[in-house]
């Protein structure tokens, strides 16, 4: 899993129909701790907000996490760091 | 999730059956809004042109965006940034 | 595979359902024997401990090293380095 | 997907007997239509020769466009480029 | 799928039961016939030893080279390059 904090939210109007209702935020990715600059989008699963340090699960995996499993997702937030 | 702008399309008569009336779109990937040289081609699901912000998703989960789900692609353009 | 060594574990009381009870390792990544001070986070199914030097499986395949394997994880640590 | 220009092929006398056939092709790698001085290895499914642009599909993906979908392989020539 | 050259063996007593019996190599990597300094640790399915130039496959593909498809294995030796 990759670690980082939500620095913001996407906004897609017209989007895939198993997407509709995904909350999709840009997470600046950790390491070890500190930031990286290096970014990516996932769909939230546990009601995290900006700001908030997170866990990111990717891959197939990442559906598993999800209301719809069959929807096209890569990367969905399933956690928050204390 | 990645973000990026399209910057064209690829064209291929010769592939591979289940690929047929794919559109191929070269995107450039973008991270926090910026550009960032980095590209790749991803077939389009949502009706996506030249220009347009999208969101692509990679991966296995990529062909559940796809009217055809065993065809042999990583990335489909998923959504249309506001 | 990926060879590392376990820097730290990281907490997450809010997290997805099928998590709770995952133990999340920090670990810090090797080539050929030395560090590379880059990092990712491996639920560990071992038993390892901080310093060791581990065996982390990466993507789809990190689920089958898991008592439930439905859980939304893309790293699992699945040895111990003797 | 990829893009790149096949330069050489690879040959394996021993090898996975699901893999035997199989073509394995060392392509360039491209980026915006430019080379990049990366490589990977594909098995060719729809008949690409050296020096031919092609489109590469990765991942569990790929092996859908194989003859035989349980063969151990991670990149596929999907489509030559026009 | 990659190219590199077996550098040495990895030795771990205690593992996941499904990797007992595995061969882990540390491979260095290739690209286009010239070693990169990048490593990974590949699981052996066609008997190769240290110094041989070999084919290994990623992801979830590489499982299905294995005796156990189920082990949590990423990366795995399918061929020899002659």
């Amino acid at each position: 899993m990759l670690r980082g904090i939500i620095r913001g939210n996407i906004v897609s109007t017209r989007k895939q129909e198993a997407l509709i209702g995904s909350k999709f935020m840009e997470v600046e990715l950790m390491k070890n701790g500190e930031l990286t600059g290096d970014y990516l989008i996932a769909v939230d699963s546990v009601g995290a907000g900006i700001g908030e340090t997170v866990l990111i699960t990717t891959g197939s995996s990442a559906r598993l996490a999800l209301y719809n499993a069959n929807a096209p997702c890569d990367a969905v937030i399933v956690g928050i760091v204390d």
